[in-house]
């Protein structure tokens, strides 16, 4: 996959975005890597690892989770203006924009972390099979609590994104900081990271540091699950 | 399964909240153990024993279940603070979530437990088979109906959260001794929780008393079907 | 299957409201018998038998139905306050709400039994199968339509429902005398109810009439379908 | 098939009206019998039979037929009195309803007979086979048009029945004289029929003419589809 | 099929009504010709015949297509009297209105064709086919949108049926002599239908042009699709 | 396929629409080529080429792209008057409606690219295999929510029908010329369109640019997605 120079910056930025939110959120998982190296059918991406693995998530480390999503698409909006906000590809904005409406669907129908809903499960699709066949049984919502869903999803959504904003719009300097790095190195670690926003240390001799199956698989091994954002 | 001191914690506090409120629920089934002794997804549980195999629940039995299942959430937000109400592992608070809601579903949809809505079957789902195939026949259920059903089951819900919560609140010492007794035992009776409450006598030269199939297997032949929460 | 005593009183009260709103109900069928022997999932019941094979129902048969259908239930609700509404085992409230709901669903809907509704026939499914596969044509039912169904079929539930309870109330007595009888005995015939209710004359000497399938299949030979509720 | 003398009365009153409604709606097909010699689920009918095989219905002759529809119905109301309307057997009252229900909403949707939802046909249901499999498109059809059709179906099913009330109320005398002529020879021709109500002469010598399956094909050879109500 | 005379006279007005309809329709298709002779199903019909193969049409076209569509039912209106509108046979009302149903359709959620609903497609169903099933997706449309829609088609055809009535009432002479011509010749060309409109001039010596297969399938060789209205 | 010389106007105009609008939005890609040579069954076609794979598109480029859309519709309307828009031919303006509706649809609900509905997914269709069949869950969208977007999609649509309107009144005079050149040549070039425009300068001698399969291959090979327009 060839990508322009424009490209490049657009997703040096994206990822710079998600970077830089993830960096601010203390309640969120550490930076493992950030890379622009096209991988599959995304331009870039930024990898979070969590020290050890986690049998469940709060209210606050999720509400982290929906801000460090928006990065990206914020530091579009931020660094190029609204119009030249991108779809991405592959992953980019459309598919972040899907993992956030997902997780603040379920923070609200699922494990009741809106007061407004309360601590009840709304729309779950209990399923019974019947001669080898699955015959779908769906549950009244009204249109009421519907539209409450509706809305309750969509708070969640501009709170993570005004988050995004704030940090995002406070910070500029450190976004280009990461981006500009980003376009030089195409890979930085969580290290590095942190040593050019706080240090202005930046990475000497470096090699590049390219997206390692082996390593991940071993990640995979230890049970570490690292929470990926493009 | 390896859980960090938070999180044994976490889920000590959990338990403790289910079995104290079940503890002051006298309509409900006695406490056969609890344990923080991980166990497939669960981090841990509360098993209740109905002293034998009853035939029927009454709405007062009913309702104490819903105040049992939001003990563990309830826990959770009275000493972590409700940023840190957590979706749980395996059970957890979706678990409890998801339990609690059918539960109210079928005393407002089935058993006619809600003044409100009657005793009417609401939103019944007819099948006939028809060549082999299930043919499902929905009936109509007013938008206006919907919507009360939703406030009956909320209503139901917010009930037994409540209960929880003015237990929890209350007996905030006995939960705390609960708790701690389950970080330093892993496993309680429902008798050593009883002593630890009422008399403040602690389980000398305890043996962990691990969860074992074959004794449930026995009770299982037995026609007794422990109720658990996780 | 073994009941507890508590179990036992529940159903005795359970099928001797059935039964003597049954009795109270000139317009409905006969009494079989009463029984509080349990039988697969049920935990006991009263046989109406019709004095020779019916081909249709009058509206005022209809209604009896639903009362008694509420017999069971709203005998709990006079004898042991509301709070001990049971869901019932196997049959019990749950199934008595089932058959009483659907009856008057039909009433509302196939058979013009509703004035405010008309002579119209609602929400048929019309089936038509294509290529050896069912395909279903559901039919425009408005939500105004909808929700005066509700209403209607509301109505017809709460009128059985009261008339049972008005039954029940003025009869306390004789609830009672059948459920106290039904505990002795655990079978009644409809004759030794009457017997009870009217002459206080109890059956000596009795032998458990005890259900009998060779006798339940001879009546359906004879064209002779009994109607059963738990 | 055994009636008492009830349901036998039932049946010729409910026949007797689908007859003498047809009897007095010119604009419907002549009566060919009626009956209440039972058939299959069926108490009993009345078979009109167009004078020749017919192209196409007009408004006028559909309006009519509604009106038979609800004759066997309306004479239950008007000589045993409304709590004593039945359910029917096989046919009866449920058939009548379907039957005229169908007609209405075909007259509405399809036919554009309702000037209010003018020539405009409704919810049709499109269907295109795919890979062997029906692929149901469903069209969009508004809340407030299917409240519409809702009211237009039930004005003209009401139409139907007040006609057939007018009609029975006022000619009650014929309507006993058909019921109790239907209670003597069981069944009657269309001729029959028009010398009792016209000139009180009644069959002498009549011997029973049953329905005859010969007959009845060798009606469907000649192209005529009888048309019967129960 | 053997037709009475009075169904003979229906349908030559029927028929008369398309063509008189379409002959004051100029952006509309000539006249090929019109029959009485039953086909099929059908009682008549009216064939058009584009001069040519068209690759598309205007709204005007489609407008005039939709007038003559109720060219049918608007004559049996002015001629016999709304109470005599026939369901048709085969073709006949009934088959129109869904012709006119399904084109208006067509023309405000496909063409963009209602200034109302803007050029926007409304209500498609997206398939995707998953695992060689077909997977339907349908896409969100409004309670508020699918009123719009229903109000536009809604006028639409009753712009086409007015605009009928309109031609109908005013040439009310000409359509007697078309029907008249179509009781006594059963074909007409579209040359003739022209002739004894404009000239007074009858067919003299006519032979049955008889609808034949071989020069209609002639016609589909030369890529003419003729449009038929029965 | 044939065109007569009315339909070889029509879609030289529609052709030509689609160019100019092209032509003067600088943010979209530039033409490749356009030509009114029948094709499949579209009677013509505008080819747009990125100047290389994009990887993404920005809001700006998608607005664009909508404009591009309705240029042929736009078109037809300026040049031939509202009664005179058509469906087109296999491409035309129905599918020109699709894709804008399409386009418009997943800029609302999928990219986040409405600042009303904000950064959310809506309507997602979230599928689960079981048991090798594809198991629908949809989702909650309330009738408020599905009405907001109903209104984007609309605001989009008109946003770029009325720049293509504005571009195509504005530059009628460069429409008239394109159009004609189409007529006589049949198929343009990107650059022989800016020649015509900018220059008044037409090709000479110039051979028929027909559609080449070979070449469309090759450039498909250099992963080059040429976007169409009919």
């Amino acid at each position: 996959m060839v990508m322009t120079e424009d490209e490049k910056k657009l997703t040096a930025y994206h990822e710079g975005g998600h970077a830089l939110v993830s960096f601010n959120m203390p309640s969120y998982d550490p930076i493992h890597k950030a890379t622009i190296i096209p991988r599959g059918r995304a331009l870039g991406m930024v990898m979070n690892l969590p020290e050890r693995d986690k049998h469940g998530h709060s209210i606050k480390y999720l509400k982290a989770r929906l801000a460090v999503c928006f990065g990206g698409r914020v530091a579009e909006e931020v660094i190029f203006g609204k119009d030249n906000i991108s779809t991405g590809a592959g992953g980019g904005s459309g598919s972040d924009i899907n993992q956030a409406t997902q997780l603040a669907r379920a923070m609200v129908t699922k494990y009741g972390m809106s007061e407004e809903m309360g601590p009840v499960e709304y729309g779950e699709n209990q399923e019974e099979v019947f001669l080898g066949r699955s015959v779908t049984q769906t549950q009244s919502v009204s249109e009421e609590v519907a539209q409450k869903i509706d809305k309750e999803i969509r708070k969640l959504v501009d709170e993570g994104y005004n988050k995004a904003k704030e940090i995002l719009t406070e910070k500029i300097d450190d976004l280009h900081k990461i981006a500009k790095a980003l376009m030089t190195y195409e890979t930085l670690t969580g290290e590095e990271i942190e040593n050019i926003i706080t240090k202005n240390i930046y990475p000497a001799d470096k090699q590049d540091l390219k997206v390692d199956d082996d390593k991940s698989s071993a990640l995979g091994a230890m049970g570490l699950k690292p929470k990926i954002v493009h």
